[in-house]
């Protein structure tokens, strides 16, 4: 397998890509392209003693920065790392695609160039939230602003094969975000999709667990939690605030006086496990379903390990074929 | 001041109704009106040895209850304690209605029997959410699933006056829920509304701090958050599944071994300060905003602490006049 990597991507690049890059190639074997300025890259390699790995470089001149306008940046900035790693990609120089750059001129850019599988209304970037008992794949988070029952048909097959092939659950439970639990909740888009989600369950293509209340999520009713890019772009910040007010708040109980300070410490390794709960590092990223080849997105805070995660992340979504997948089920997925 | 009080309502009915009455009337003074039925009213005031206090028993025979269908139960029973509080209140035998009963038959009986003020297309029912220093309104938060630009405006209105009048924040800041922050984010109702805040904040009338994301809310960055019904539902919901999920991941990891649990007897009294935090029963309620004369929404699990809360928050909601600042400004509220 070779993974093209976007090396002038994220706040860390390319110092944490390239070191990434590096951990991946010496932990998991393959091919990697690293696309950038070579004069950047070829030091940072020399210094992670890369001599000898799998790992070569394609020279970009230009780079996609978060300022740029996400609908036009990679057709104007052609010879961005981005532009150029997603050309690679969509001729066959590679399996997949990672970057941790603007996420919108990725969408955009892996649209344009890479294009959608045939029959798919648009692509999402689903990430994964952590709950009671494990994660929830929120699918769509904030990509497609506007949608249609069609489009959240299709975020739920896709959901589901990627939470039943890539992260190994077996028929994954799809709950449609609504606001009640009843089967008449919602506005019409809820709705109709209910309809189609219902009918989809009862051909036994997906598993669907009817509606699910924001409370719902967090507890682990659902694997996948299907809704509009509004309501789950929403819903993903409100888990990060809800998630860091608190923590600060617990931070400030610990600070109170001398015994809440001894009691820190005594907590300290269990608190360990709590915040590596609500990290996003450990997951790495996530891959824009509906795209024709893989496109995989990290973080843009994501250092060395997190893009060693990602890389993992996106073999494991090119060996569960989750694009075939998506391809061999499209006749149902179409309204 | 007269206070009418749906004496049947709640899962605590009627002896936390009653017990919370009579609380306040010892506590704030003022006159009230228990409304329920008399043999099973008669006989709690004894018990809380109210006699002599200003409390007045209004007979109604039945009880709107979870399972009635919230658009026509007002209608339908005639009777029940609910409606007959809202024909109280509409026919000026007091001043304000207080029920902790089923939301929406209270919502849609309000409507029916009070009546909006003229101008007003929705009312909504806004919870107060804890965030970093203090509060936020959240507005609307289940009321209306689908909402117009209008409908946004008119609640931006309603919560400002809310939060200066009632809870005492000067100027308080607005911020439109939004997938983004910048201005040109969001769906078509989203734009609109922009639009809309930023003219009433140039002409002084509203203090307009623009789009805020999910995370914006807790952190604390607006004093009312204004979004549609379905989406402030999701969020409301989402936030108290997320305090849910992480204040039992915090149990479990205080259960982790001998010196965690040593941890949890020495931060054990600071934990209190967190939980009542997060617990609801020290706000009280929210009063339906729209609504031509004051209607308090306890909370369905109110004990009687929390229905004497709202008791208090529904004098200042009378005291504050915010029925009539609303209709004072109803020029510049309607499109």
């Amino acid at each position: 397998m070779k993974l093209i990597i976007d090396a002038m991507s994220g706040d860390n690049a390319p110092e944490a890509m390239v070191a990434g890059c590096v951990m991946a190639a010496r932990e998991f074997g393959q091919e990697y392209i690293l696309v950038g300025r070579e004069e950047a890259l070829r030091p940072l390699l020399a210094r992670e003693k890369a001599d000898g790995l799998p790992i070569a470089i394609q020279h970009a001149d230009d780079v996609i920065d978060m300022h740029d306008d996400p609908a036009t940046a990679v057709r104007q900035k052609k010879n961005a790392s981005m532009s150029v790693a997603l050309r690679l990609l969509r001729d066959g120089a590679g399996d997949a695609m990672i970057s941790a750059g603007n996420t919108g001129a990725l969408l955009s850019g892996a649209t344009l160039v890479v294009k959608r599988v045939k029959g798919i209304r648009r692509a999402a970037l689903p990430p994964m939230l952590p709950c009671k008992n494990g994660h929830v794949l929120l699918v769509d988070a904030g990509a497609n602003t506007e949608c249609t029952p069609e489009y959240l048909l299709q975020f739920a097959y896709m959901g589901s094969f990627y939470m039943e092939k890539v992260m190994g659950v077996a028929r994954p439970r799809v709950g449609l975000v609504n606001n009640g639990a009843e089967d008449t909740k919602g506005d019409p888009l809820r709705k109709e999709t209910y309809q189609l989600l219902r009918q989809a369950d009862e051909a036994g293509r997906i598993r669907f667990v009817g509606n699910v209340e924001g409370s719902d999520v967090p507890k682990g009713a659902c694997d996948v939690a299907v809704t509009d890019g509004f309501t789950g772009n929403v819903m993903l910040k409100t888990v990060e605030g809800v998630a860091s007010f608190l923590v600060g708040e617990i931070k400030t109980m610990f600070l109170t006086n001398a015994r809440t300070k001894l009691a820190y410490l005594l907590v300290k390794p269990a608190m360990g496990a709590l915040k590596k709960l609500l990290s996003t590092s450990e997951v790495g990223g996530a891959p824009f379903l509906g795209i024709s080849k893989p496109v995989f997105k990290a973080h843009g805070s994501s250092d060395a390990r997190a893009i060693r995660s990602a890389v993992r992340q996106a073999m494991n979504f090119v060996q569960a074929d989750v694009v075939g997948e998506i391809e061999r089920n499209i006749e149902h997925m179409t309204l």
